[in-house]
């Protein structure tokens, strides 16, 4: 897609440090990491975001990557942890509209991802939402 | 497994509010949700992570089963966009150590992941980082 960063990278129109390649997909270092090693997973097709005309094969192959690449943030960096993050929407912290994998190599309390205050729904809360998503 | 608390789930050992069952997967709703609405999807096997004996049919399954519940989050809740999160580790935030995906719905500005302070490497720092991970 003409204007799209992240398929000008698989293009190699714009430079990248890729860690793994193959048919389907790029593994690139992103240049802004949340921690050393933060790794986006790209697909060489474009499509927006995961709803976008999608297939299980394809986010198979994507988030199959995206764990090996985890498993070598483990090996490689000594990290403790992984996680995986996709994004979907500018309110969710998309900011290329081209469907990315961050996988993000964590340690013990590094405070990277803030997490969440989680809410107490009631139980009749949360069977009304149950009714509203099923 | 054993007193894992994900497999008592699935088996209906213990309740949980589904919006989604088939014969991989349920997807049940948090009970102490980032924002209302968030879901995790739980494969019905036992896998203690992504890197635990997953194949890309199963991953490629479990994402799209992800997918179509964030689409029901913005269809039926209005939500600006939605997060796929999967943690692998305590450190990564991982509470129960049966596979899981987090989708949660999120809204303009509501502040509900904490985004991370983005790290600045140098170029060498990159490609250094690079040539660790490929």
């Amino acid at each position: 897609m003409d204007n799209c960063i992240f398929c000008k990278i698989v293009k190699g129109e714009i430079p990248s440090t890729r860690i793994y390649e193959d048919d389907i997909c790029i593994a690139t270092l992103d240049i802004n990491p949340a921690a050393m090693g933060h790794t986006l997973i790209i697909p060489k097709e474009h499509h927006n975001d995961i709803t976008d005309n999608t297939d299980e094969a394809l986010l198979g192959h994507l988030f199959k990557v995206a764990s090996i690449v985890g498993e070598r943030q483990k090996e490689r960096l000594s990290a403790d942890g992984f996680n995986v993050l996709q994004n979907n929407g500018t309110a969710a912290g998309q900011s290329v509209m081209h469907l990315h994998i961050h996988v993000i190599p964590r340690y013990d309390n590094d405070g990277v991802i803030g997490l969440w205050k989680p809410l107490e729904p009631s139980m009749e809360e949360i069977a009304a939402m149950g009714e509203k998503l099923s």
